[in-house]
């Protein structure tokens, strides 16, 4: 998974049947001190993230299973909401 | 997923038997801007989008699964046209 | 899939069995007008290109989905040769 | 896979169902020389790694399948502790 | 799949069950004329491959599978060892 930022959302009427109903986020990648890090990309709300939230968010294959039941043919999903990160001091 | 912008079209006779009858489209990776953002692609059109239309695709096996029933051996489908983005106020 | 150029063969005898019998090309990334676009791969061919073909290849479970009824352990595959694109007056 | 450093952890308490009770790690890639290479990344723990060891880490569904019988929804996953790297002298 | 250089391997105790008694190498990606293209990987040796030589590998769900029967949980695998390349007069 990646860190990112929801910095905005989609709207799109015509679709794949799959992706009816389903939340679409634009994510903003960030690394672990908020800077960005890469492009922007679409991903589905497996979770319900709002504007502005750090999240984390998955890619491929598992990025369609987090949405079970419902498979719905997206490449990349947010998964999960960060609380907060604890950095180690690396060895 | 990632927005891309339709550029273009391939015609192809000699093909795998599982792309027979696809559409395939030439896509320009952009960002939320619309500035080009990335290398161009072929991917299957699962929606019916034309030229100059801003969608967005998807990679991998979800790909294919877009074009169900018919699983086709695409790694990259578009998957909806987009009607609108709405910026958050970035968190 | 992108678009790419056969510019080479790879001859092996020791490789896995799911790969016996299969034709490996090398194959140049390219763009729509015909430049180099990254590094060059080696795809199992399922179709019959031949050197200094234009095409367009596939990665991922669909490129070894290409290669049936064999499964192949292929990570790319060739699934069609270009016959020509279309460029649109870009929306 | 990729070898890393596991550099932190991640606390999150909305996420997929699929990811409760899964250690989620802060994972910076390196080199064989120790090196940092690339973006850190987020990586599900499938062996119990600590902060400061190098690991190595699996991406895609195999990264899903390192921690069977759950499946996570994850696309990486740190699947073991690197003992030691033999170089080769190079051909 | 890419060309690559064995230039090391791995020892490692801790380790995910699937991967136990599974040889692990350290790849250098090459191009066709054997200059360093890219990052060192970690991949499964599914053929008896050794340092020095220059190999193929394969990424993904089909690295896994080239490891049959034994699925391994890996996301890269040494699939061939390299014979010659011929090059064509590209087109």
């Amino acid at each position: 998974m990646r860190l990112g930022r929801v910095v905005g959302s989609l709207w799109s009427s015509v679709k794949t049947e799959q992706l009816e109903g389903v939340r679409l986020l634009l994510i903003q990648p960030i690394d672990e001190a908020g800077a960005n890090a890469g492009r922007t990309l679409i991903a589905a709300d497996a979770i319900g993230a709002g504007a502005g939230d750090t999240i984390y968010w998955c890619r491929g294959k598992e990025a369609s299973f987090a949405m079970l039941p419902a498979a719905v043919g997206a490449d990349a999903a947010v998964v999960g909401i960060v609380d907060s990160i604890t950095l180690a001091s690396a060895g």
